[in-house]
């Protein structure tokens, strides 16, 4: 097989070699493609010339473990699916409703308890403003919704506040949306999941003392079911959502219908509950922190224009529909319980224990009823569907972001059913380190919520009325449009402050803290991509090969045996200018060796390095240096014999010197390592 | 610099070639090593042609995260010591009594409790049965000590039970006696730290909640130390152990001299202690369950001889001494105190707040007193001392075996300091595990000790019963000998049946499934090295280097860029036959690949593998399978072009994929891997 080699080749390939090589890559009958793609009948179809599609038998596992893994895989994931069946993964407005809008309504959960939490400081009779509270926050709700309407239109392939705000506003508020958003989603999940929990515990009180791991198995849960896949996690959670619809509207019309006759039952607090003197008056501090605790029942509004491309064509119908019948079932239903709350007066439980849901439904329907327990449960699903709306937004933004190079490149990368795993992964982690670390608590988390979200909202508004502008030439009643988006972000904007403010002593400043620093991440991120990119760069002109000067290949040998005449040999047949170092630790070695090396005659010549401090890769490292002080334009090539065992249990009994070797050369200037393995046969 | 090359260094070099090198290799003035040599003054001296001699300049630091960690490792462990300086660090009878007698002598600090521990049991009026058992214990004591001066004397070079067994009753016994010993000086770390921290929990009753936290900091300040190496572990805790001999024989003379004028103060037990009734009769069972209890007063008798060649010479001389001492201190030490505690009637707290030794002295002199605290504190130094004894002798048993290839090779590596690193850290870390396990209690501790050290002295002694017979036409007295050995064989083997029976319900159970668990492994390990070795073994009839088939040379490639073409050019000049990879998975990504390599036009052919499955290495290994099975005898040559990132935090942006590439390259026949770095200037 080989051809005759010159000198020449150590340089610049010749021009007959380029036209040879030029013609084979051009795929002529006859050529070296036909004798090399026989063979792959089962693994690979040809497509072209030098174009093979791998099949799925590539990936079958050889081997007792590999089979194991690969079935415990299918058990948990499913079936591998193929790039190119993506589009059939899209999604109608009914299950729409389930995934996307499942983060907002669930808000419903604990957005009036929030607000009750505060004013209760001010005493037991404060808690009549809750439902002017709710009132202002659904306004604000509309407002909003509004504005989004207008985003899903102009961004009908998807429009997540980074998109939106670095497409009209520059990269700056992009990555601060992006940021934003990423610290949200993550507190989305924490936070539902708490709540999840707290229905739970709620009707099954023992589990209480449990309550961070179960949370943490319910993040497990979602791991497991968003590497299956999008269309399968509906299927797993439609079914609850429109249970919690149906038996929350059950009890909104049951619990309205009793007021309206006047036959409401009795409420009791139970002893110390509602007995504090108030701490505080209800001034306009407290007003404005229960407002900011209850506007946490905008979470989630941005899902659905974050995934329009989620969505069955016509997309941006589609995902209208679902934004507009999210936002009336919410402010229904967010309305529906302040009122009942506020009728019965219903106070909130200090150690959170029961949830105020939980109670009205206990007051209304009787605790412990079947009703009850229908409630608590869907109630629980709903929350854990909510956290599954971030587990779909944060990948897939975090994918964008690794596709713009703000992102390591990993959160690119599709598993086996096209989910973005490792932003899955970061994702369950995060959540569950938080979960941990508030020790499972709703009211201890809910202060972090909400800032990230209402920043990432204003961006994207800002950034629509910016869109309207620019294009004012070509949209007919962009002036309309654009007033109702700038509405959107100063209601959003406005929010966002008195969040910030309010919330700041009790955990926002460690959002508003981290925000930056994700924002710098990433932007060093992005900047350390480009300048790479740049100095990557091909000089296009040229196709030539830049010229290697030959090596100096050093092949270090800890002793003489076959694993190093192997690794000699291959030095051998890549250059002439071969040494073999062997590193000793002790005399006795530095005899043994040398006698070994006389012994076996061989055409190498060998040097000795002996270390009276028995390090052994320092010694090595500093002949080289030194090596290259005397002719620092050679390269180095090291040429490393190793040894392979037969089974991987033995390997740490081997390659440990090597190991650190390699790692030290690889940030070794001008120097390639070759790794020749020697396997027993 | 580059030779001319011919078609025949692919496979045997030419005997032009070989004697070209020879020469070189002969050392003759003029020779390429006189001009490497030249530039390495400060960094090597040449000690003959082809074999330098590392300075500690080698060893230099370089960049400011590397000099400060060097500072931190100067600090805690000291300056660098280099081998030929080893025999300096050798020891006379004064600091060995320190270091190797301070295991057994430490003993004292807990056997006598362990008895009364037991025989309580039937009651506090059983604790009359203590002294007796105290006398039988003593007398194995002086058996043992009798034997092991022959052992001393037939092995100055160092006679653990290991060499011993192995050398005179074969690999198995010797493996069982290593494996014995290896569990038994982990279990001495564990059980010192536990005794010596309980007795600074007596004085120190605030101590006692964090035991488990105390004992951990203990092994970690042991692990530095013995980082340092042996003389200045010495000098560290020789002062201790003196102090400790003075006070308790202080202590003693002053309770014998009481005793004898009948002036012994009254013991009140603390209510609860001995008011229980008795739980069983003072039985045959309960009285040997209290015997090997008590025998636990004998480990450490061992260690003078495992490290008779730590001492200075006279080695067999200063250590013989060493073991008179100690028997002859340990003994009255132990009977002493076991007197006094009959003849206080003192009984051992329950809840283990208060050891014996601080009753005895508490009541002799008052509890809070100067000198109940020095009794106190050098018995906690002592018992320190102790766990060093074991990380003197771990590690040295270790590194033997490494040597003999039945445990790993870095057992074998000394650090900086002549100190055998692998060893002390894996001894302080599986001591660690245990303490922590055994919530650092001595009385739980207690039964999975002394089973293994039993074994050991049985094997040791059985050998050198046999030693005597195979020289019993060469030793004088061989009779005497063989009968002092076997007595203590018989002894001891009596001891380790009645410790397995008696202890193997409390724990003893564990450390017999371990032993025979070591010994499989150590075996496995032996079996797997010998292997290797023989496979391995070079055919030193001839000296031509095996002729190699030209490799099939396969560049994997990402993306085309400067990365990419410098592979390529390193690949180009190693073989003819090239060919780049590239693994698609989308569509896009093929058609910009296919148009960057036209545009290129390189004299390299490109084949595309599209992975609609989205995997990047498995369609890279099943084409490499396929075109093996075109030609299985060329091997194949994998060039992997890695890009080098400036600085260590932006690698994680990078060769991800390469990696995992290189790791599953590694194991596959027939494949050298070939690493080209590309470095930003």
């Amino acid at each position: 097989m080989t051809a005759p080699r010159s000198d020449d080749h150590e340089g610049h390939i010749q021009s007959d070699d380029l036209r040879e090589m030029r013609n084979v890559r051009g795929g002529r009958p006859g050529d070296r493609y036909v004798k090399v793609v026989e063979p792959f009948a089962t693994e690979f179809r040809r497509r072209a010339p030098g174009h093979l599609v791998a099949s799925e038998a590539v990936l079958e596992p050889t081997g007792g473990v590999g089979r194991l893994a690969d079935l415990l895989r299918r058990a948990l994931i499913g079936r591998r699916i193929a790039s190119e069946k993506e589009l059939g993964e899209r999604i109608g407005p009914f299950k729409g409703l389930a995934i996307f809008a499942s983060d907002n309504i669930s808000s419903s959960a604990y957005a009036t308890e929030e607000i009750m939490r505060v004013v209760v400081v001010a005493g037991a009779g404060a808690l009549a403003a809750t439902l002017p509270l709710t009132m202002a926050i659904v306004v604000v709700l509309l407002i909003v919704v509004t504005s989004y309407q207008q985003t899903i239109r102009a961004y009908p392939s998807g429009g997540g506040s980074y998109l939106v705000a670095s497409d009209n506003l520059g990269i700056g508020p992009g990555l601060t949306a992006a940021a934003a958003l990423l610290t949200d989603y993550v507190l989305t999940v924490a936070v539902s999941v708490a709540a999840g929990v707290a229905a739970l515990t709620s009707i099954f009180p023992f589990l209480f003392e449990q309550r961070v791991l179960v949370g943490v198995a319910f993040i497990a849960l979602l791991w497991i079911g968003n590497l299956r896949g999008l269309r399968e996690s509906a299927n797993l959670f439609a079914i609850p959502t429109y249970i919690y619809l149906v038996a929350i509207f059950g009890l909104l019309g049951y619990g309205l219908f009793l007021a309206a006759t006047g036959s409401l039952p009795t409420y009791h607090a139970p002893p110390g509950w509602a007995d504090a003197a108030p701490l505080e008056g209800l001034g306009i501090v407290l007003i404005l922190r229960a407002f900011a605790a209850g506007s946490v029942a905008l979470t989630g509004t941005e899902a659905v224009s974050n995934g329009v491309q989620a969505f069955r064509a016509p997309e941006a119908r589609n995902a209208g529909i679902v934004l507009i019948l999210m936002g009336s079932l919410f402010a229904t239903i967010f309305l529906g319980i302040s009122f009942l709350a506020s009728q019965l007066g219903v106070v909130p439980d200090p150690s959170e224990r029961q949830t105020v849901i939980s109670q009205i439904t206990g007051t209304l329907v009787g605790a412990g009823t079947p009703f009850h327990y229908l409630i608590q449960l869907s109630t629980a699903f709903l929350l854990i569907l909510a956290a599954n709306t971030a587990f779909a937004g944060f990948p897939r933004l975090a994918s964008i972001l690794g596709k713009d190079r703000f992102l390591p490149r990993q959160f690119q990368y599709r598993g086996d059913r096209l989910a973005y795993s490792v932003g899955i992964m970061v994702l369950a982690v995060l959540a569950a380190v938080l979960l941990i670390g508030f020790k499972g608590s709703v009211t201890a988390l809910i202060p972090l919520y909400t800032v990230g979200v209402f920043i990432a909202f204003t961006l994207s508004q800002t950034g629509m009325v910016r869109h309207w502008w620019t294009r004012r030439n070509e949209v007919r009643g962009w002036r309309w449009r654009a007033v109702l988006n700038g509405a959107g972000a100063v209601a959003t904007g406005v929010v966002a402050i008195i969040v910030g403010i309010v919330k700041f002593a009790f955990g926002a400043w460690m959002v508003l803290l981290l925000i930056p620093l994700l924002i710098g991440l990433m932007w060093a991120i992005g900047k350390h991509y480009r300048s790479v990119e740049r100095a990557l760069a091909v000089d296009w002109t040229s196709p030539a090969l830049p010229r290697r000067i030959a090596p100096r290949v050093v092949v270090p040998v800890s002793r003489l045996d076959r694993a190093t005449l192997n690794a000699l040999a291959f030095a051998a047949s890549i250059a002439t200018d071969v040494t073999a170092i062997h590193v000793s630790d002790e005399p006795d070695d530095v005899a043994r060796m040398k006698a070994d090396w006389e012994r076996w005659g061989g055409p190498v010549n060998l040097v000795i390095l002996e270390s009276p401090y028995r390090a052994l890769i320092a010694p090595m490292l500093a002949y080289l240096d030194a090596t290259d002080r005397a002719d620092p334009a050679q390269p180095t090539t090291v040429v490393l014999p190793e040894f392979v065992p037969n089974h991987i249990w033995e390997y740490p009994l081997h390659n440990q010197t090597a190991l650190r070797l390699k790692l030290r050369l690889f940030f070794r200037r001008n120097t390639v390592v070759v790794d020749v393995p020697y396997h027993l046969s």
